[in-house]
């Protein structure tokens, strides 16, 4: 039926009416005052939603470009590092990394499963000479509905010492308790199109103290995603290049609408979505992709066993008007990713396991 | 007066509100096939915009990462480039130029006065070991409101055979003729709030088979900004990273209104509108920065001799509500810029003058 979509995919996730609105407002002068104020209180609240005193630095980017600037600004040519992989964006981190001449070592895990944190642990530990300059970890793996176990992680990189820890949290921030300043999080990076219920077109990155250090001697070339251009232009409510000014009106609307919500009932909700939707894929007899230990709170993904994922996926979106997200690479037609994410109420996860229940007698 | 006010800067420029209604449409999935189509149109229609068969990749980003992208795909460090620098942008581009390790010769013009293409012409004729790989010019340089004789130097360029042009268009295309096939402009370079009028967060790049060719021998780190993933993507009507998709429904739809009214009537309409706006300041008295020779047609900077630019710029907004936009580093206090470029009539030219004759008779 005609503009009566309904998206249960990862991102864009759903945008509440109120941050729609608040985009079409005519955009005014982004060296003006009245935006410098704007400015402030967005970075106001973007400290409260990373629950950090750090630096917050927003970029007209996707969140692969806000993931970039957490690495190339703070390593130097031939700096080694673990890449966590174990689905398609962990692999992408590994590939930015090379393309910035940084000495990769991969820990993977089968697509599905979570990375065992005990093998950070033994890279870290071995490595006596602190040559390892950061670890790269993918929060929560969009790609297949994992969430990794960056606390674990995050303490063997704090006994390392010297490394920084450097976070995909794209699908996690505003999902699940990523508390940048308890964890002690060097870099932590995101995307507006997912737990900030806004559409895409910003990314965010949150750089710590030790984080800035690194950066004062990193020599990978940057000038656009130069994150210390950012930091000064945040010194001053300001933006080092023009900013994307509607998309900043949307993201005021929706941090009002999270701290109206609160951190704890956020999380909360995600919880408990995660956990109905499992309990409904479960009773339609169809196979979780992801165990209940591994299983991110952003995105469920679902194995069937007896259909194309592919065929339930069209069914939903040709029936119902639901789009799900498809697997990616080798997990094309054997995975469908139930999002529900960001702007998404228990109603909604009834309503998508509802029609799926239609869609797979029907099949 | 709250909300009323009228934007007369350089960028952002006014969104119709067809397009403020089309960003505040909810988002649909950016890999589904109904977005391909809008992709697919997207690409069709700024082709036609740039008068060019060249591929055009959409960046999420502002016009800089436009321009950075435009500048490290197409060379390798210690390539030897001539940068133009008349203003604030062409300074930039030498920036981003070192950044990346690029041999960076410029050539200068006072602010406020053109390039001379003299200047380019002997650097290009000296260099017979074909060793200047780029020549980079700022079209209409926005902070000085200046037009570069592009057409001039680029005809050097063609004649050493060698050097790719990489054009900064920001403020030049949507306003003047950039005619990219029949110039053979290898890299054009723009951003989505100025001549598009649409709100800031996206950036355009239109690439030559030329340019492409230098591409492959390109060693320049880059992941987001690698433009060879947006011409693969192209060629599937797909994006490779997650795109700005509100922002570009608003785009389809200021593309629409640019094609109903015509490449011709775009140009012709900036044209007058300059015209009319360079001699109402004349008749008040003020002083024009550039001359009638090099004058942009997107902007037009004021120098008065007898007030405080800041002063005339503050009381247009505190009396009229009308942003104006002030002079940048050494020309701050000393000029003011009036922005006629995008969404403007000539009913909102004659608005500005009249408030800015009041503003005059009351300093």
């Amino acid at each position: 039926m005609q503009d009566k979509l309904m998206l249960m995919i990862p991102g864009p996730t759903p945008v509440p009416e109120r941050v729609l609105l608040a985009m079409a407002q005519h955009p005014i002068g982004h060296r003006s005052g009245d935006f410098s104020k704007i400015i402030a209180e967005l970075n106001e609240n973007l400290k409260w939603l990373h629950q950090t005193k750090n630096e917050v630095c927003t970029l007209c980017a996707s969140g692969t470009g806000a993931m970039e600037a957490g690495i190339i600004n703070f390593l130097s040519k031939g700096d080694r590092v673990l890449v966590g992989n174990n689905g398609k964006f962990g692999e992408r981190w590994g590939k930015v990394a090379k393309a910035f001449g940084l000495d990769v070592e991969e820990i993977t895990a089968e697509w599905g499963k979570g990375l065992n944190p005990d093998d950070f642990k033994a890279k870290l530990e071995a490595d006596t000479e602190k040559k390892i300059k950061a670890v790269i970890v993918t929060h929560s793996e969009t790609s297949t509905g994992v969430l990794n176990d960056l606390e674990t992680i995050n303490k063997y990189v704090k006994a390392h010492g010297e490394a920084l820890i450097i976070v995909d949290a794209v699908t996690s921030l505003g999902a699940v308790n990523v508390p940048v300043d308890e964890w002690g999080l060097d870099v932590v990076a995101s995307g507006s199109q997912k737990g900030f219920m806004i559409p895409p077109g910003m990314g965010f990155v949150a750089v710590s103290e030790k984080a800035w250090k690194a950066y004062e001697t990193s020599n990978l070339p940057k000038f656009y995603l130069d994150l210390g251009a950012y930091k000064k232009a945040n010194a001053k409510d300001s933006s080092p290049f023009t900013p994307p000014i509607n998309l900043m009106y949307g993201l005021k609307a929706a941090l009002e609408m999270m701290k109206e919500e609160g951190l704890e009932n956020i999380f909360a909700r995600h919880k408990y979505l995660t956990q109905i939707t499992r309990e409904g894929v479960k009773a339609l007899g169809l196979p979780l992709f992801a165990s209940d230990n591994d299983a991110a709170l952003a995105i469920t993904a679902v194995a069937p066993d007896n259909h194309d994922a592919e065929a339930i996926r069209s069914a939903m979106r040709k029936r119902f008007d639901i789009a799900l997200a498809g697997g990616q690479d080798h997990l094309k037609g054997k995975i469908f990713r139930i999002g529900h994410l960001g702007f998404v109420s228990e109603r909604d996860v009834y309503t998508a396991l509802s029609a799926l229940k239609e869609v797979i007698s029907s099949l």
